[in-house]
């Protein structure tokens, strides 16, 4: 579909360490102009790593712009230009101390289209074996949970687990097996 | 948990539309700093409109930072101090022209922890009567779809829908019916 707009200016207002700040100008076809506000990221992976006995994996983590403790699947940031696959791999040993024998994708999202350009690829991890975390020192604090499927849908439906990725990775799950 | 740093500095870098960017300087205990930038949102209400015949409405609409249409779940942003109820009742209007009968509290999410504050609350609206759309004029394009669960559920499993708050509203359907 054609659309209604053209863009006018282009300005990166902030480069960041976790996504740049791009603020443009645009101009519809009746000549009202607007403004659209774009977080620049280079995306992420998401892992679900499942163990041997069915348990899935989640971390707990203190974030930031909560300024709250929440459970979440493991994850982190794409390197420029870097593969999903190895983002994930590498998140999934540093924040968990584990390798997987399988690691198969499960889909994507985007999280935020309306101001955001970040897209999460998400994993479903298993054959696991268990090493030492190579945690960030801003990752102090994250523990380590297991939870069977029954737990993870219970906490979803009482509010305890609310990342939009980690849902979405339940709801992948789910739905694929 | 106590947490291993302070604030050293906070900074308003930008002031926008759909969000305000901090930069923080944080110092940790062993003394090394950090920063911590924070996209600030109000954050925002979803909806999941069903049908009397219990089909789903969604929205198809241009997301800018994207450049692209993609399915979603009618939702918009929250005007400071809104009640998301409030939000969730005009966005259906002014997206799909639906007043509700009955609107229910699905479930929240956080969209993207690490790096915003936003927080999504997500409804279920049924007993739909249909009226005139109110749409802006970013919103040029947007188109209305209906479809039944198991639809929905093949458009996720099949990457058509990838958009994370409708995942997580149809997955709050799905555990809580």
């Amino acid at each position: 579909m054609k659309l209604n707009f053209k863009i006018v200016k282009s300005n990166i207002f902030f480069k960041g360490k976790v996504f740049d700040l791009k603020v443009d100008e645009i101009q519809y076809d009746s000549g009202n102009k607007g403004i659209r506000e774009v977080a620049l990221h280079n995306g992420g992976a998401v892992v679900l790593p499942i163990t041997d006995d069915g348990k899935i994996i989640f971390v707990k983590q203190y974030r930031y712009p909560l300024d709250k403790f929440i459970f979440e699947l493991p994850a982190g940031k794409l390197e420029t230009n870097e593969d999903p696959l190895v983002c994930a791999t590498r998140e999934l040993k540093e924040e968990v101390g584990c390798s997987a024998k399988q690691i198969e994708k499960l889909g994507r999202i985007c999280t935020t289209p309306g101001f955001c350009t970040e897209i999460l690829h998400i994993y479903k991890a298993t054959g696991l074996t268990f090493g030492d975390t190579a945690r960030e020192e801003g990752e102090y604090g994250m523990e380590i949970f297991y939870f069977t499927v029954e737990e993870v849908k219970k906490m979803i439906r009482n509010g305890e687990i609310y990342d939009a990725k980690s849902i979405c990775g339940i709801n992948y799950l789910l739905l694929k097996s």
